[in-house]
């Protein structure tokens, strides 16, 4: 897919036809994770590949809004260094969130959708992805084919119009 | 540009040829930054445009390592909500992290370079860029066509390996 077709066809996508995801596909999301820039080229990312079901139906108990990591395809959790700074701290999440965009404009473009997973029980998250004392997990990204349409560009996404984001020059 | 050719092709650069960006490339490239995905769908993101040489100067000294904006064709600077609660400020740098790099494979796919320059003097910034005392500014990003050679995929970046980094069920 043209990358300007994937920027506008990726959208928060929470329910998941049965289709698998093929391994190599999964590999190349990964792969667009590991290419991702971070402050320093420090990387301070690992990602953990679920597609057991049953992990994943318990992966979905890891926050109120996680429902949706059961029924999908796989997720990809983040794990990162738990930093005591808040500056490092900080600096950490502006590279996952680098991370998890170039991930999930990667599967758009394979027509797969994607939507955030966000990580409350930590202790839960820890038992079943098994990442060590020192990192958390900051995110999942559940993955799956849309249940009900395929990807296609929006016209008009639910954002702020662009005069109100964008300035010239001057804000 | 394919998707997955824009996402290999991303690299960081920091010498610009003379070229100037068209304007409906530089309204591509913030497009794709509004539409980035963020927490809530808050948006918590300005983004300011600036073209101008003498301000892009200037622009040049908010950090040490921000003298390539000097001689890019333009920098998009991404300011921000300065939130107390150090998770608010956490989820606003995660958010800022997805429209980045949104923004820079949207410029890629143009084969447009861009390299990141973090933010220093607060005050200088805010002099030049004009925004109000509850917003800072996280980053900029300059743009311009690469000096040295057209962006192309990258066959091995320098990355940590694959299998270090990807783990499968468990970490």
């Amino acid at each position: 897919m043209e990358t300007w077709d994937a920027i506008r066809s990726r959208r928060d996508v929470r329910q998941y036809d049965d289709r698998p995801i093929a391994g190599e596909d999964l590999d190349r999301i990964l792969e667009a994770g590991r290419r991702a820039p971070s402050s320093r080229n420090r990387q301070d990312w690992d990602f953990v590949l679920v597609t057991d079901r049953e992990r994943l139906r318990e992966l979905a108990g890891v926050w109120r809004g996680a429902d949706h990591v059961a029924g999908a395809a796989a997720a990809i959790a983040l794990v990162a260094p738990d930093e005591e700074e808040a500056w490092r701290r900080e600096a950490v999440q502006f590279d996952l969130g680098q991370a998890a965009m170039s991930m999930m404009l990667a599967a758009a473009d394979l027509g797969i959708g994607s939507g955030h997973a966000y990580v409350d029980d930590q202790e839960l998250a820890r038992t079943l992805l098994g990442h060590p004392e020192d990192r958390f997990c900051a995110l999942m990204i559940p993955l799956g084919y849309p249940a009900d349409r395929p990807l296609r560009p929006l016209r008009e996404p639910n954002r702020r119009p662009f005069g109100d984001v964008v300035h010239r020059e001057r804000f």
